[in-house]
């Protein structure tokens, strides 16, 4: 492909729109353009990113007896209603209505789809496994769509879904995935981690997400240097570390905080740490019928794991209660609410650390009070322990007992054992060997294909551009004439384009008549692995020059042997 | 891919949904599966057929310098009101509203999409011609969905946007896609014909249809046997003969013919040919302010071609006027209206056939009369003679003057000159070489995805089911041990598919344990081009049969040869 003749608009100025690197450089490299809000257009070379994405994606899903098929974005309301999630799915879903007044929504997920088609179409345990996917467009109306293709509201997804005879063949269905999703991510070149994930509300009981690691990622993980172990905070599971020798329990002593109402306030006046206190949180639990409310008891420096609370409340949704339904209930101010006596006017949980605690504070249940040496047990009972806080750095590893490490990343890719969630709800069955109706076990799998794309631009940048891995990337080099004008630098940079093409290489030809400086800062804003420069003695000498956009390194090489050894680097790279 | 394992549920009996024989087909086949009204699964193997189309698209729009993108399907309404379109639409667009009540619809066509992001990323004339496609899914509402891919509400189309400078450069990049769709449909196997067609709602001014030949076509193709014109008979000029020895024209006489209402009556009764009278036809013309009655004569044996007749009088639309309106106007009932003394009460419009006509009968103004040797001229004038009726079989070429042949076809792609109508519309402008600022002259391309794929089925299929075109097959032969427990067969067959899948054939192995009429019926059913067939002999005679689909013709086969002669057997049918 020539420059002069590929629509690729580069800015100078990075767009006000923009606030992740991903985000500005996509925009600035001339890849995608906003529609609407979380709504893009994939320019040719952005598309041809996304493209090589899908291509890496589809042979590995292939690998593993993925057969692919292509399902409608449209889908009628009976089968989301069926399922409950017509009205589960809120305003995130996009719905409309035909010319006959049918109701329809754009497919933000095909579970229902997918499984509805199975149900009719097999009818025997001998037709299973079946892994099924598509790369298709999918559609949720976000409430913030942000990032460019982080968070759109019209996107491209990789999905799968397995259908199984039993939980062996679930199992194996998503061994293969997770063999297969680990294939895609490193195929493109990419640094991630499979990390332990809640299955949050698409239900199931056991999920992983692929993290492609990156500052800026959303996500927080927690992982063991020593052994596999990953998980995204959210999920991680807290143990306890061994018994220390304890102190010698002290007595209970009350202490004047006069106006002292939060915790960093507290450590501040008694000059203490945080891992010396105990919160009393209060958080509102809503059910289906009921509201409840309740205290949790968690230490001064943690964070509570609200995944893990809803999880183990079984609740529909929980939130910080209001100040003023705490008083109502507790008869108290925020500030000074302390475990003591606190169990029977709500329902009180402590997250397992607190238990262990010895000679902390806490408030007093009076205004302007707090309590020296509290100790649990001796002081204070509660209805339940758990594991309640958010992982963090230096907490043991749950697997071996190693101090886990904190990084941050992406969310590429999510994999799910479903059960029979859906086919039970769908009433989608097959006869087993013993002729007896059984629902199909499923899992769903999937990648997204803008956001991966997006993710290798957020781990792989520097000031000047992007940095596409060379699996990924959207043409593999660039070669730029330093003039355009002389004649011999054009015939060289000429030939080599020819030859390069001849063996299949992806090339650019900067044929453009710009300034030698504009011609780079593009080669590095779009990105390109490898830069060939022809200049004004390259026919002269017989050299020219090969420079890596990764590492920066530069080299002279001979006319002669440039379009081997591009050849070369690139298959380097290619797994 | 192993039978047993692939998604292909296979049908003996004909869904009665199904009207086409494509539709029941890729029933039939497990190709295709219905969701919701004109919204289809494509399963593996109808995904097959439409991923090689798409292949086969891209390659031939690549060739010629297109570059594709990928726009999206969720548009701004503001796009659409700009060019006027989100009202001319009307039903057949499929509207939405996002969460902030903003109005989207789902892109019938990519137009204003594309001229937008055309108007804000090229600015200079430099930067042209630019040819941008993309394959993407469509969304019409259409009022009757039917036919299965032929006409669905969402569907695949392949579409590109030529943007030019001048018009020399539009006429360049509109004969470069003439090329490219004739090597797209010769590549996909299928016999069809570029037909010159009206440009009807889109706009433009020079328009050719693809049309492949197929007896079940909706549209109706006249061509010449000795020069290369052809066109679809809504748009194909009618020419005039030359002048024969005119008869001596005789005196009107008026006759009586009681209850004689309709022209298959006045034939019968008269005992003569349609080519021997005057019709008269009333039309209702819609304009946007008012609606006009008007009158068209035509020979007795004709048709009046709407389209012409539409253009020329250049209003919204026409439909067949009611009888009491006539009768209101006119003063007469329809069956025994003539052209002599008509005009002053309606405007009158004829074919101009009509006006060499001699001594014909035609409706004289008076119940129950008609008149004899009616003489156009001599015994009446008219407000406007055109070219208004529809070409037919027999008629004489415009190019060359050699008798037509008429034939059915189904259009698949359909190519525009569309000028300057959406870049005036959205104000996208260039500047010229003089620093002028210009419009884009724009023109469109367009390919129906999978309603190739049904018109590839419906030129080719015979009573046990389709006969792919090896381009576009979903695999390209199929291995069919007669005994799936004979293992001896078993071993050959596997053998004989490894070999083949090592070299690269896409082949299946029929695995099932289903009886050799079930294996042969879904063989022809699904219609993959060759069949190996390994017998209870295959052993110990060394030899394998080889099918042809689409000849039936069977060869025997040694077992060392039958890898290599499938592969070139491939080979030669695949350009």
């Amino acid at each position: 492909m020539k420059m002069s003749q590929v629509l690729v608009p580069t800015l100078r100025e990075t767009p006000a729109e923009a606030e992740v690197i991903s985000h500005k450089l996509m925009l600035r490299a001339g890849m995608i353009r906003k529609l609407a809000a979380g709504i893009y257009e994939y320019l040719p070379l952005g598309y041809r990113v996304v493209k090589k994405i899908e291509s890496i994606v589809r042979e590995e899903m292939d690998k593993k007896g993925g057969q692919e098929l292509l399902l409608p974005a449209m889908q009628p309301a009976e089968l989301w209603k069926e399922t409950g999630r017509w009205d589960v799915y809120g305003e995130e879903m996009i719905r409309l209505k035909d010319r006959h007044e049918r109701e329809f929504c754009l497919g933000p997920t095909h579970e229902e789809v997918i499984t509805d088609l199975v149900k009719r179409e097999v009818k025997s345990y001998k037709q299973l496994p079946l892994l099924l996917y598509q790369i298709q467009t999918k559609y949720r109306d976000e409430i913030r769509p942000r990032f460019g293709l982080m968070r759109g509201r019209e996107f491209i997804m990789k999905d799968l879904y397995s259908f199984d005879r039993n939980q062996e063949g679930l199992d194996e269905s998503y061994e293969k995935m997770y063999a297969a999703y680990s294939q895609v991510f490193q195929r493109c070149g990419l640094d991630y981690r499979a990390v332990e994930a809640d299955s949050g509300a698409i239900g199931g009981n056991a999920s992983h997400e692929f993290m492609v690691i990156a500052d800026s990622g959303e996500g927080v993980i927690v992982y063991c240097s020593k052994c596999s172990y990953a998980a995204n905070v959210e999920r991680a599971e807290c143990i306890l570390p061994k018994a220390d020798n304890r102190e010698v329990v002290k007595e209970l002593e009350k202490i004047s905080t006069p106006e002292i109402k939060t915790i960093n306030q507290l450590e501040e006046f008694l000059n203490i740490e945080g891992s010396k206190l105990i919160k009393t949180l209060f958080y509102q639990a809503y059910y289906s019928e009921e509201e409840v409310l309740l205290a949790v008891l968690i230490r001064g420096d943690r964070d509570v794991n609200e995944v893990k609370l809803k999880n183990l409340l079984g609740c529909l949704d929980i939130e910080m209660a209001a100040e003023e339904k705490v008083a109502e209930i507790v008869g108290l101010p925020l500030g000074f609410v302390g475990p003591i006596g606190l169990q029977g006017k709500v329902k009180v949980l402590a997250d397992q650390e607190v238990m262990t605690l010895v000679n902390v504070i806490a408030g007093a249940n009076e205004k302007d009070y707090h309590l020296l040496n509290v100790n649990p047990q001796r002081d204070f009972q509660v209805d339940q322990v758990a594991d309640l806080r958010v992982a963090t750095e230096g907490d043991l590893c749950p697997k071996c007992g190693e101090t886990l490490k904190e990084t941050r990343g992406i969310e590429v890719g999510h994999i799910f054992k479903l059960g029979t969630k859906y086919s039970e709800a769908l009433k989608a069955n097959f006869l087993d060997e013993n002729g007896k109706t059984q629902p199909f076990i499923m899992g769903c799998y999937g990648i997204g294909i803008g956001r991966t794309a997006a993710a290798a631009i957020e781990q792989n940048y520097d000031e000047n551009g992007i940095i596409w891995p060379m699996p990924i990337a959207p043409y593999h080099v660039i070669i730029i004439p330093v003039s355009n004008k002389d004649e011999q630098q054009m015939k060289i940079a000429t030939e080599i384009y020819e030859r390069l093409l001849e063996i299949g290489v992806e090339v650019v030809l900067d044929d453009r008549n710009e300034r030698p400086g504009v011609k780079f800062k593009d080669a590095d804003l779009i990105g390109f692995p490898l830069k060939v420069v022809i200049g004004p003695n390259a026919g002269e000498e017989n050299i020219v020059e090969l420079k890596s956009r990764k590492n920066g390194q530069e080299e002279k090489i001979s006319i002669g042997e440039i379009v081997s050894i591009v050849k070369e680097r690139i298959t380097q790279e290619i797994k």
